[in-house]
């Protein structure tokens, strides 16, 4: 397994859309890279969800009590990154802290990278990132959901096996463990056929 | 660990309504259980996620490709049963059969239970079982997207550490490893604060 540190920034290279899927579907906690008067920001989310293979499509509620909340809705773009448990420690720290009086690119070592279609930045030190703009925002006043639309995917193709980390409530989170296999087609799971 | 089969019903009991996040956040496959005509179906799902802790709200896709989409359409209710990967073979099975043609239940020995709140049925080799009423259908039209709002929930409480799937595509699936402790308010994942 390739080793690395919660401060080293990965080489990402392009995904396919039609796969990314397959990133979020198993409910990973995700870091929401946003940005605001210039200014990066990044709150955790796993409140998430794929509606749409191709193009990829992910809805999620992000709280209006969160400062990444106004800044979502105004610029409509954002980056969805995927963090291993490398991180696990920064995830909850920016989940306790709030981007109002906190740079929490610079506070918690995050590397800020340009993004290729949106303002918001990719996290060098996570595995994937999902760049995204916002194409619906019918039941944001209600429910806070958004649907975003993944229009650039990057990741880093030599993690074999990322040890993502998902959120059990309670402060408890869920590592990866084996792997089974039992083929199953693709329209198998209650999507579109 | 508590031993059991792919048949053996266990033995639930009421789940506050207010924990119900931890089950779904952590992203696994669920067993959705509607009921069309007097007659129960059930197909795997893994497009869904939380909206909301109290009550629980829970947004999921159902294509309308799937015999399921017509019952939770007009029934207007259903069962998020939450399996464990003794179960795995048979979610596969029922994801790539219809109910349009096969009785699910009969032919993968699945048990229904009658629910308390809701027609459709709880099944009983699943170790949660969420009974559901769907209260927003604005996005069923574009998206296939339901609001559901959990009424009831139960739960096995002698399975300390159900062993769920989490799928991953192309027939693989990820089962839960160790999990880690790392203090987390509530409110840091992005949610109403």
């Amino acid at each position: 397994m390739k080793q690395f540190s919660k401060n080293t920034p990965l080489k990402k290279k392009n995904f396919p859309l039609s796969e990314v899927y397959r990133l979020l579907e198993p409910g990973p906690v995700v870091l929401l890279s946003t940005v605001r008067a210039g200014r990066p920001n990044v709150m955790p989310m796993s409140w998430h969800l794929m509606m749409e293979f191709t193009p990829p499509l992910v809805g999620c509620v992000v709280s209006n009590g969160n400062y990444s909340f106004a800044s979502l809705k105004k610029s409509r773009e954002c980056v969805i990154n995927i963090p291993t448990v490398e991180l696990a420690k920064t995830v909850v720290a920016c989940g306790n802290t709030s981007g109002e009086s906190v740079d929490k690119f610079k506070t918690f070592g995050l590397t800020a990278m340009p993004a290729k279609c949106v303002k918001a930045p990719l996290i060098a030190e996570c595995y994937a990132s999902l760049e995204c703009k916002v194409v619906d925002v019918k039941l944001v006043t209600k429910y806070n959901f958004f649907i975003l639309e993944v229009v650039q995917a990057w990741i880093d193709p030599t993690l074999k096996k990322p040890r993502t980390i998902h959120h059990q409530g309670e402060g408890e989170f869920m590592l990866p463990g084996r792997t089974i296999h039992l083929p199953s087609p693709k329209t198998s799971l209650g999507r579109k056929l």
